[in-house]
């Protein structure tokens, strides 16, 4: 289907369950789809940071990609990432993704190379100049370790080269210039990647919202939306500040022994086994599983927030 | 053919020519082969950050391995390095350079996704699993953005999951750790991913070199190399410094124009373009080429040390 | 005068004025004392990032707080910083703005020294065990290299060591954790450093902002934050966005030839002299001045936001 | 007197010993003063990172320089730290070591402050020009997270700006592109701050070490620095190794409860106290003591050094 120009709303960054060896586990994955169109949301993004793409094999990636969109059938938008270190690679991808049917491309800068702004705007370039469907770029400085410039986002826009931007870099003020500055082009989608400040990034103009935790709570997500866009400040605040306090869940696992991206995801992933939504919380190796007294604190976060 | 233990002495990081649209150069690349052999190396690393591994397809992947390793027809050993973002992705990898031929695999620690030590304790465990060649560390903090502890990648070494080590650290102080840690474990390989230092390195006990510039000058890194192991000092650091004069090549590119990889790999091809071994110095997109003025300097390099 | 718990609205990091020579222009601070106050802002912040603490000798601390605090002559509370390495150091300042007649101290954590959440929870509590007006801890990872965790944040809080937070990290996210775990904290004031996003600092609970950029437009400011206080959602992002735009002269410096805190400082003068509120619009040695046609173009950022 | 030009061999980065009540302990520094000056070493530096300047007021570093100035009485050069945020700020401390007595100062580019290669140059400059004793950069990125290019330093060494570099910077092909550099400037210093590659720096031609191990063994360093020179590199070699491995100490603090600058200290502080130099191993605060079991393992890696 064609990408809704400009794309608005939640759109989960879909996780990836796995079975105890690791293989993609397809039904659960169907039912997490159907969770999530069940919870009301407006597109799924599969392939990004949270669906563990990093960790997928290109095998998975495909049998991901094409278990999605044949269960939404045409319901939702698929939004599938192309991670991969730079242009060649990631173009590989594209053309993976895209015959899977995907909607959309979310692309990252170059990584693991150094880089630079000319080249990640020859990077954008080639990509869109390759892409049959949109490409949006995806600024996650804390993965791929630069900062996606607001000035050569705006010119990439304006170019036709991005039709938008999912931003996961946690500067607000950065986004917003993205964000006003896109006003003349009608058609840009601008997503902020946090959990956290959905209510200010669309305050200040953001298209939607791209959340992980959205995986665990979509009603939330779409209520908050929702609540959002009828100008309802003070019960959106409220919907914003209970889904701050569910993502707390991503602190249980214990830094002296695992890693912040193993402890996030493994908590999703819990979550997602606790509600009943996957069949197994296993994260792909060599993340470091939860113990089972970390589970049992997320069982508790789910509680205090009504999921459980 | 088995790897020696230790590994010594001058292993290039093999440059990958390519075409002017950007495909793998066979010819170039059998030329820079004979090239780096006729000039007295020890061993061949290809697929490292110098081979612009992180540029190539998996199919330019497998076709670099497969001509290198026919080229060199077991005259010398050849390593491969497994460069992506996880394990299962650099499974994969594992798999693809044994079926073409290669003798070690060099992996680096996860980057992308965030990571902790006991996570890169547990995917050098699981790469050595299921490898069936030795698998030596590649420590490049600058790609991945995070750096080998000593201490773990000497733990590894004395479990038998690590056969070597190749430090692109910059951090001497740290490799000397390792390198004078692991007298205990005589098959254990050092080597030192700088131009710069080799003979400080091989001075404090490591085993031998992986420099980049040893593409463009072969026989200069070898005479190095000799000149260390034979205790010659002073001729040693003689040979060492016209290196680094000629290392300086890396600097023509214009910073405000390209990145420091782009600088570099484009330097060094051009180098190989200049001295006749390769056919076209371009390297892989999304960097900038160097302009004609940039590449006219890089001979001046040249012919200051010697090699036009 | 005690310092209100707490502490509301917009409280400019007041500008340190120089004179061609590097001395403090004592009548220029006056003036901009005056034309703050004059704007309507609600307290002053003296020895800021902004202030150029960082360039000014301890005499030439110790001048601008007892101009400062003479000038205002108790209409409105001045907080100062005690910006320097670590807690003894940091103890002689507490000392000294504290007998020019401070009323709050803001305090970094500490830095150049490698530091540690524990040491910095000690560092704070020797501060407030000796100083005897109350402390606000000032979150700037840009200068001094780590981020205050909320937790920690809170903590102290709760010990009654802490009586605020000014939050310059852009982590919104955080500061929100702050604002929100604050709430049964009743006096603990909570600032955003940021000029680009008082509206929605202001929306997730914050108390007050401290924008440099206020130094310019202290109307505008205070115009933001009365909108924000009413609930006019609307009228409050347009002003805001009017602010984002003037904000846009921190960029007219040549980041070729200076640094970006050259620049913004350099602008934010070059705005105060333009608009006739300081003598020389000089910054401290041994930043890099803006050029004639770079003064020029903040001339433009005044025009285009009705300023000049 | 006169520093010499260059400046070779040992030269400890003085420790500041202190009272429980943390303040200078004047007999203790008086001692270790002795004690490194019967070790043999070439010159004193204080008010360095080892002597945890950042830790101590204006009037404590006064009294350091002017103890150790007295108390050596021109048996040996004194340099003096000058560490502080900016230019005018280092003015001050300039004028107050040379007031006390200190034969040189060694400043570090700019902290805090955001800077730029352009800033930190007039930086040199100024205070090049209002010093009257000979200024010695210090490359610490650890500390004030930039890097002081090679080129740079070697511009302002030519122009007479700069007597000499400390580098701290672990970057050894850096450093060497100084030392070889510098070589057509006979008088200019180049001094590694490394404890643990002294051998491989005095080989590529460095003038000296300033290494803060060589408070707990200053005969172990002299030795080492007089074996390079006389060209025994097998048995530099072991004496650097026996210097690594007692280097050791300072990883017995806990990382979970301490940083590594107070682990490092403490460490070096607990050493100088079992040997009897110091009264008291109180390390500044706010930095974290190490535990009485700690300080146990302190006394392995002496007694296992021979030094107890």
């Amino acid at each position: 289907m064609t990408l809704p120009a400009p794309l608005t709303g939640v759109v989960p960054p879909v996780c990836t369950p796995l079975t105890p060896d690791r293989e993609v586990d397809v039904p659960s994955l169907r039912r997490l789809v159907d969770h999530l169109v069940a919870g009301g949301v407006d597109a799924l993004f599969v392939l990004g940071s949270t669906s563990e793409v990093a960790f997928l094999t290109d095998r998975q990636r495909r049998l991901v990609v094409e278990t999605v969109v044949e269960q939404v059938s045409g319901k939702l938008p698929v939004l599938a990432g192309v991670i991969d270190m730079t242009t060649p690679r990631m173009l590989d991808h594209v053309g993976a993704v895209t015959a899977a049917g995907a909607d959309a491309v979310v692309a990252t800068a170059p990584f693991y190379a150094r880089t630079h702004p000319a080249e990640i705007s020859r990077h954008y370039r080639l990509i869109a100049e390759r892409a049959t469907i949109p490409v949006i770029a995806y600024d996650i400085p804390v993965a791929v370790h630069t900062k996606l410039p607001a000035g050569l986002v705006l010119e990439l826009a304006a170019d036709g080269v991005l039709a938008g931007l999912k931003d996961s870099s946690g500067d607000l003020g950065g986004f917003r210039e993205v964000v006003t500055g896109a006003r003349v082009l009608p058609g840009f989608t601008t997503l902020t990647g946090s959990e956290l400040i959905v209510d200010a990034a669309l305050a200040l103009g953001a298209h939607g919202a791209v959340p992980g935790l959205a995986n665990v709570d979509p009603h939330g997500y779409v209520r908050l939306d929702r609540l959002c866009r009828s100008g309802d400040v003070e019960r959106a605040r409220t919907e914003q500040e209970r889904l701050c306090a569910l993502f707390g869940m991503v602190t249980v696992g214990d830094p002296a022994r695992m890693g912040g991206g193993s402890a996030a995801l493994g908590a999703f992933k819990a979550a997602l086994h606790l509600r009943g939504v996957i069949a197994c919380p296993a994260t792909a190796e060599p993340q470091i599983p939860l113990s089972p007294e970390e589970v049992e604190r997320v069982g508790k976060y789910l509680a205090g927030a009504g999921l459980l």
